[in-house]
């Protein structure tokens, strides 16, 4: 089996009875609405998210309805954020496809995320759990919470990890968090059982993983989706690599530079410099260790013998799909 | 007393409470997100939709932490969404403020909107009860499904009454429909209360009214708030006052002029000539009779002997309040 074969392996069926209710959600007697909804419907992304979702049922226990709609209420949240994100971001593209912004305005986009965490409400509130719904909730303040540190770290003038990692908890490792644990808690036997632990632990840490990994991937030269590198510094983001570059091996004139990116007034040149930085300043070797741990951490957390041997092999290579090693 | 004691009279001290709840929860250690926080908890308005909660608790039963909970909910789902029609309408000005997005623009606003919403649904949770969570993310999606048909309804091009009804049933009477079916679940002996009917027929209909008064209230030469006469219209928006006049009154020429105001492609004169047209085609008479008709059919709904007499007095008092009759 291929990677993705061995994750899914444990939950095809499932997987496939999520699909329904999750396209089965998203359309509208609203023409505007159905529009924009048939629209995000066609493209999904790999589901990562739903899947941990189930997965972590099944390692806590089994994959049930209430299971299923809660899986479609944290894709449900994600998809909802990543409109809104795409007009924060002012990004044309997702997916390879047009932002809902780019289509009908960023006017429509707002209720369009809008409907969807509503919509994303009613889906978990049919898990028939007060505490889910809490995660999901406290999920949806820690998304918006995490965009809008983002924000405010443009107006800083420090380099240091710290605000970094803060960003990352809230804006990626709780949307993984908050998939294992309540599909361990609705899997198992609730929220005390130790799986729920283990699977909250292990997808935090992977959630951290996965963030360092896309923003590693930001200062490849030959950066496979065909963008050049540098997009986040082009949004005046710094991510890990060239924070850790910065302190480690930057000039004065590279921290002056660095502030110019997060101010968004950085000509094409010194965009190219501080990719260049990163890369030579040891930063994407530091972060590539710093994921590479993360992952390793993650795994130590699957207890052996909690689950069929077929839904920790399955975790594990969830793992390793997150950081795109080789199996 | 004065109406505005007549309606608070009974819910005075629970009031006060909520009031402590709702600005404590308006607080954060996210610097950008504290500021507008802070800046939203100065501008609050008449508070009409958590006395509704509290009265209809009342009129049902008692007015307990839950209900408390409950009120904060409704008002900072409603703060949420007000947030982000400022956002659609391009508003700079809210209650006499300038607007989050004209402060710290459509992205932050956007991203506090968000936090607004998760915050919302963690009071909301704290009622305790699934039902509630079910109407209040139900409310959240007719507050957006409103909102998106109003933006649909520039492309088209009749002038009916039904459209318009089906935008302010979503955007205004679910808001008073669910502050009040909530507050008296919590407040009564749950869902199969008769008290929870009577409450929720009357708000709906009192929202109805409620949304016709600050539509015909566009229309008036002498507006309080000093803004100029048809500022809907300036925002394509047709309501209720000029879509009777032009289905009664309106010339060939009239029908031509109101769809450039939808499209946005109409002159100060013709806006002029549009709100002429409502005053002198009926619109205004027309609009006013309905409301006031709503009003009273939601008084009718208040049935005696349910509830202390101090309590009907000021649900009464407020459906007079809603529709700007002196007392």
């Amino acid at each position: 089996m291929n990677p993705l074969e061995l994750i899914m392996h444990p939950v095809e069926q499932d997987l496939k009875r999520y699909q329904t209710l999750f396209n089965d959600s998203l359309c509208s007697d609203n023409p505007l609405l159905d529009m924009a909804l048939t629209h995000l419907a066609k493209r999904q992304g790999k589901r990562m998210r739903p899947i941990l979702v189930m997965l972590a049922a099944r390692y806590a226990g089994r994959v049930t309805d209430k299971v299923l709609h809660a899986a479609v209420g944290v894709e449900m949240l994600h998809t909802a954020s990543l409109v809104h994100d795409d007009i924060v971001d002012e990004s044309d593209m997702r997916r390879g496809q047009a932002s809902v912004n780019a289509l009908w305005g960023a006017q429509a986009a707002v209720l369009v995320g809008d409907y969807l965490f509503s919509k994303s409400m009613q889906h978990c509130l049919l898990s028939g759990s007060l505490g889910v719904m809490e995660l999901i909730a406290k999920l949806g303040q820690d998304l918006a919470d995490g965009e809008l540190l983002q924000l405010d770290l443009t107006h800083r003038d420090t380099f240091s990890d710290e605000p970094y990692y803060q960003v990352i908890d809230r804006k990626t490792a709780a949307l993984f968090f908050t998939s294992a644990r309540v599909g361990a808690m609705l899997g198992g036997n609730g929220e005390d059982d130790k799986a729920v632990e283990e699977m909250s632990h292990y997808a935090h840490l992977l959630g951290r993983a996965f963030q360092l990994r896309d923003d590693i991937f930001d200062f490849d030269w030959q950066n496979q989706s065909g963008k050049p590198a540098g997009n986040d510094l082009r949004e005046g983001k710094l991510t890990l690599p060239l924070l850790y570059a910065l302190q480690q091996a930057g000039t004065p004139e590279d921290h002056a530079m660095a502030l110019r990116v997060r101010h968004g007034e950085a000509t094409d040149a010194e965009i190219h410099r501080m990719v260049q930085l990163a890369h030579e300043g040891g930063g994407i070797d530091y972060a590539t260790g710093q994921m590479n741990r993360l992952a390793d951490e993650a795994i130590a957390r699957l207890e052996p013998g909690r689950a069929p041997v077929e839904v920790t092999d399955a975790l594990r290579a969830y793992a390793h799909f997150v950081v795109g090693r080789e199996l």
